[in-house]
């Protein structure tokens, strides 16, 4: 055992496999990378990368395990070997893609499926059992990397400003990485800063709330706004826009806060739907201010606890917000920096997260600290993560 | 880290600290124990135990948690963290009470608390986070076992066998090791037996149903029979125990097989405790029948499933069955082989499972695989547990 983790720390590039499914549960995304060491000289470059979707029953099955009322042990157990299988496929299927063989890749990095997660008590359950993903694709796995840094005091999110900063930290200029998963997240990066001066947060919602809304209005024809074309051809209105930002509990929260499904649950979005009714207001205005509150979440956000600390130039978008290119416009017309895809940093939006997570499972290989104390809140630097052996016999 | 594995499986003694909880919701039991090599080398001594007892609040709450209409992922999330803690809090204090610092014990291994258990399906849960209980003691820990035997075909259940064949395996006799916690299991040696020669399976109640119809017959003022006596003070009524024998779904079925509180319920008992009412029996009487059962169920197995397979002589008795001076008595009546309790071997029937564990662990950083496909049914030999460690500062 130990030889083989030996093996793999020592060697120039490593092969991985980061896995990660958001809490929008759209599926799972697979990164194939190569990795050349560790810590603030790591090199990554992402081979292939495949998400494996979720169907429709499935969205609803581990949607009714995030919720107290409609989950239970048994179904959480059962879904937690049938989301490892699910997420050793979804390895498999990127490697195959990539024309490798499993015995090609030194190890696959989970991040799971969030079901739960209470910050306030330290508490949080990913399923996605890692003993099954190491066992059906053979290859050593790390994962369930959240739980540590609560463990240490922290919030359990974010994990990827660590990474962020990693890759991204510049010498000269200051940068905002802001993920568009379910919920939306940022990284700041000072310029030529060090790493307990990354600032990251939770800003609230990323696509969670105009899904849900379209999935309402549409009466579940849709499940996203493609494009953002609905919030187009829809007009926002400022008054009601207002309101949700006055009454939202979390937008002007204070740092380091981080927040989910429980919050910007389906409850939720069928309040604002209820409220836009009440207003008399059509599905595309609906879903138009909708959007403009999650552009202005995030731009809040910025302004109020960013702004006044460190000099920043871009915003470097990823995760499936970059696909609502209304949002994207409603956000640059909030902000005087550069909003921009990752792609235009030559990074791939879709692959992100999934590649973060490969990289920490590569820190926790090679024995380094990989949350960011000054993201999570937590107390001490944590190795975070679990390791996993696959069986013997192959 | 690689360099801390490596110190720890060169050292000729390790101290760790073997956790684990039964289904029988009494407790944490933790055994501090020295452990020199490693497979059939291996050698343990033990240094200290103690039972952190869990409150009847407490084992309410876990057991709301076992069952899925009085479960939910909120309660199962927070009792992950509160059970980590407790579980460090049980090794912390076995540490102190044998007079040793934290800095001194090499690693944690623990088993968790089994929430759920599915064979059939593959699927199992153990809660008791693990990333808590390294970082609230600062212990590298390793545990949750089952998911890695159940994910290479097995059973998950039961573990014990492999480390009763390393440690109590004979020359020239062929031995039986029963542990009667809630459930009852054995583990069959063959006189100069091979591990893959080791039989191993549950055999159905241990405690369990005794202890339910106790807590029911006395309207929870007792919570089990103490040594025995309201068994003995009793009389079995022979008719029922032969109706019961008959009706049983497991104890006839054929090895490998595994059970838990899923079967022997709540209401499996209630179940019991009605028909013993409408027979018009005392509580005493309908307490001593189920011992019988309990009883029978061991002896029934090891006629049908071991007798005719290997030779043996003594069967030792490990669990807080040992307490239960009735159901050994009705034993012995049922077999001419001899029964003892584990202190006859010089050996702690309390801390049997808890020093199992610590073996597990131990064989886990050894890179050893350390589950027994001829008792779980596993496909393969596999490494079973996770790795976590505490954070960089303390």
């Amino acid at each position: 055992m130990i030889q083989q983790l030996q093996q793999i720390v020592q060697k120039e590039k490593k092969y991985a496999v980061g896995l990660m499914s958001g809490t929008s549960l759209d599926g799972i995304d697979a990164a194939l990378v190569e990795i050349s060491y560790s810590g603030e000289n790591t090199e990554v470059q992402l081979l292939e990368f495949e998400t494996l979707p979720y169907s429709d029953l499935e969205r609803a099955r581990f949607l009714s395990l995030c919720s107290p009322e409609t989950s239970s042990v048994e179904t959480i157990c059962l879904a937690n070997v049938e989301l490892g299988k699910k997420f050793a496929q979804a390895a498999l299927t990127v490697i195959h893609k990539a024309g490798l063989v499993t015995s090609d890749i030194d190890f696959i990095s989970s991040h799971g499926q969030t079901i739960f997660h209470m910050p306030e008590q330290y508490a949080t359950l990913q399923i996605g059992e890692l003993a099954v993903i190491a066992e059906e694709s053979g290859i050593l796995t790390v994962g369930d990397f959240r739980p540590s840094d609560m463990a240490a005091g922290g919030q359990g999110a974010p994990l990827v400003p660590f990474v962020d900063y990693l890759l991204f930290k510049h010498k000269h200029k200051g940068r905002i990485l802001l993920n568009i998963g379910g919920i939306s997240n940022i990284s700041v990066l000072k310029a030529d800063g060090k790493s307990n001066e990354v600032i990251a947060f939770d800003t609230g919602p990323g696509n969670v709330l105009i899904d849900s809304i379209v999935i309402i209005g549409s009466k579940g024809e849709l499940s996203f706004d493609p494009n953002g074309e609905i919030a187009r051809s829809g007009t926002v209105c400022n008054s009601w826009l207002e309101e949700i930002i006055n009454h939202d509990p979390f937008v002007y929260q204070q740092p380091p806060k981080s927040t989910g499904r429980e919050l910007y649950s389906q409850e939720f979005a069928r309040h604002l739907w209820e409220q836009g009714q009440a207003r008399n207001m059509e599905f595309k205005d609906i879903v138009a201010t909708v959007t403009a509150f999650t552009a202005h979440s995030i731009a809040i956000n910025i302004k109020r606890f960013v702004d006044g600390r460190y000099e920043t130039e871009e915003i470097l978008v990823g995760g499936g917000g970059t696909y609502n290119d209304t949002l994207l416009a409603y956000l640059q017309a909030l902000t005087d920096k550069k909003v921009g895809k990752m792609e235009d940093w030559n990074f791939s939006s879709d692959a992100k997260e999934a590649i973060a997570f490969a990289i920490l499972g590569n820190e926790f290989l090679h024995g380094n600290a990989n949350n960011l104390p000054s993201a999570t809140g937590a107390k001490k630097q944590a190795i975070m993560g679990k390791l996993v052996f696959p069986s013997k016999e192959k």
